[in-house]
């Protein structure tokens, strides 16, 4: 059994159903014995559908179908399976995925076009569907509104916990539900959704809408996490909306003001599981929060966050308990963004360690090294340039992480 | 005592004297003990100097002073201290830097500004010069043309040996003599010189034609080569040449034909220097070649091999001897440069593993498990789309590499 992450959730939350989407998981046994390592979900009929997928030119052969479905914006069911990625597989891979969305689409009587599908696992071996085909029947036969927690399971790999979020809010007086799962655990790096993670509404949302609100939110959250700055093949997020729970009134621009609690919860559900992901780091002991201010821009402060949350040296300190303030003085030198080294601040636990080029008057190692050997770290620069600022998730980099990865396949 | 790496060469080499370079090693306490921490070299009056400084936008005082200097290119003396970089100390850092270059300057009876420093070690705190000032007489009155293993040895921190190299060639038919030391183990990687290197040279060279040698060779040795891709805020390479040794013909441009044999011993010289730097990357227990082919050009090709070269994916499977080839295609398709995905190469230990989009019909896992249960692991890709080309050094990463960056400092 692996230990379950030091940095997980108490327990997977209570995510209520969502009209119009149905879902299940089963043990199809195509890459992991004795334990559920498929997904499958159908969505009522005029279900739409936004994503974000990764940017990676080695991309897998679900990648590559499901950019080739999601103009459309409809869809009808989603098939995932945990253990094989199905990436760099060839014509062998793109007819596996065809396979395994004919059999999907046959059992849910929509066309194959409209099932979107997703891998994970490793790479450059061929994905055999008999299996999962196989299961497709029997699973379909049980989907229903409240397997979320065995949903989030069944698509984890190194992951030590299912992870999972929830919000309901309401769109011009009538109640909608948001839930989504997700998962990850190493080869974590913002550039675009990095992970698997599928995001669910019964509100009645425009396809167009829907990928305004997605990518908005990407960026905040999916986009500002990293354990190990690798960028996987297979990162997918996908947004699936049934419009099939509420009667709320129609809604087309993102800016109206009867959407801005939703807009607020989908950001809030994908940051909860964005930062799950990063608390199931592979081998994390600790939770980093850097936060960067008084950037030129937003995206300035964010690629100087990223470069600290990435460095190998700041998250080796951070394992040992270390007030290392000299590597983030590194981090931010090498991230060649604007800066004022003569009026940088950098804080440790929210007490400023140096400022205006040294060390400040007030620092007590005692009182930063108390902070660093908690659970949760908070890094903080001003970089004194401007009004720009982003906040970023990382963890610490441990000897786990390098005896999870050094002998992953074998 | 700290082990040795399994990568270093089995003794440091034989360097011959060069004339016009006299040099010595000290313990003068100023952060380690019981071993030597100071080098004190001095160069014949006419010296000229070329140098590759850290990119860091929070340089040490040290990397200021040099950069004020280096335009005059002239240079009589260079004194480093290790243990205590004297990066971020504010204007107190700057003074340290100025008060030791006057002592040097003192005893060679040379302007302060042609002496050179270099400090490497700890970030933020403040270096007292009481120790290297007070041991800079006793030490001057001992150099020689001869302490090129102990002046190596002086300027290590987490090196585990002694880096030196050397060459002698002939410009226009008399013989000149290259000499090289460096110190690195982590923070390193390729954005300029990320180390401190130092060569000498009796040649008689022009200040100009000296920048154009080294920046050349620093971009296919230093600049190539990675450890955990941090970019120090020390990085130094200066290059001395005496003109002391050789009554060679005068020489003024790099494209000089007399000058070939000089030019390909440097970059020899370097990339033996940067190499080392890699066999004791920290906590390296195999030394990667990582090559680059069919690239849209070399700069490109030079990106992809540093992605592949810094992956902690790619460097932890090798760490625990896994031909994951998987890994490799993640790190080619996160590169954002051109490649065809469906003609590219990779080889493992030269045998070709996946190409045409798949695994390679000949591939057979055990020859290459038994190439990665090596210590030289030699990984190529060929991007199929052009002619560029790059070689990049790099080492695995390890739980060593943890265990040395999580207690540093403690």
């Amino acid at each position: 059994m692996k230990k379950i992450s030091p940095l997980a959730p108490s327990k997977f939350p209570a995510i209520p159903p969502i009209a119009g989407v149905r879902l299940g998981a089963a043990a199809c046994g195509e890459s992991y014995k004795k334990r559920n390592d498929l997904l499958f979900a159908e969505f009522a009929p005029g279900t739409r559908v936004a994503g974000v997928l990764t940017q990676s030119q080695t991309p897998g052969a679900p990648i590559k179908w499901c950019r080739k479905l999601i103009s459309s914006g409809r869809a009808r069911g989603l098939v995932v399976n945990a253990g094989n990625a199905n990436v760099y597989t060839g014509r062998n891979g793109d007819a596996a995925t065809l396979r395994t969305a004919k059999a999907a689409a046959k059992l849910i009587g929509a066309p194959a076009e409209e099932i979107f599908i997703a891998s994970t696992g490793v790479i450059g071996e061929v994905l055999r569907t008999e299996r999962i085909t196989g299961s497709l029947p029997g699973l379909y036969q049980k989907l229903t509104q409240t397997a979320w927690h065995a949903g989030a399971a069944a698509i984890m790999t190194t992951d030590t916990f299912p992870k999972g979020a929830s919000r309901r809010v309401k769109i011009g007086g009538e109640r909608v539900t948001i839930g989504g799962i997700a998962k990850g655990s190493g080869m974590i790096a913002p550039n675009m959704a990095t992970m698997l993670a599928f995001l669910f509404t019964d509100a009645h949302l425009p396809v167009r809408l829907m990928n305004t609100l997605l990518r908005g939110a990407n960026e905040r959250s999916f986009n500002s996490i990293t354990v190990d700055g690798d960028t996987s093949t297979s990162d997918t997020c996908l947004f699936f909306a049934t419009g099939a729970g509420s009667r709320h009134p129609p809604v087309v621009s993102a800016s109206d003001k009867r959407l801005a609690a939703f807009r607020a919860a989908l950001e809030e559900v994908m940051t909860d599981l964005a930062q799950q992901i990063v608390r199931d780091g592979e081998g994390a002991e600790k939770f980093i929060v850097v936060q960067v201010t008084g950037a030129a821009s937003e995206a300035a402060a964010r690629r100087v966050a990223l470069l600290i949350a990435n460095s190998p040296l700041v998250k080796t300190a951070v394992a040992g308990s270390d007030p290392n303030w000299g590597r983030l003085v590194m981090a931010v030198g090498r991230s060649g963004e604007k800066i004022n080294p003569d009026r940088l601040v950098i804080a440790i636990g929210g007490k400023p360690v140096a400022s205006d080029g040294k060390l400040a008057p007030c620092y007590r190692e005692a009182v930063a090294a108390r902070h660093m050997r908690g659970r949760e770290i908070e890094l903080a620069v001003d970089l004194a340039v401007g009004k720009g600022k982003a906040t970023v998730w990382s963890c610490d980099l441990t000897r786990r992480y390098i005896d999870i990865n050094a002998d992953y396949r074998s």
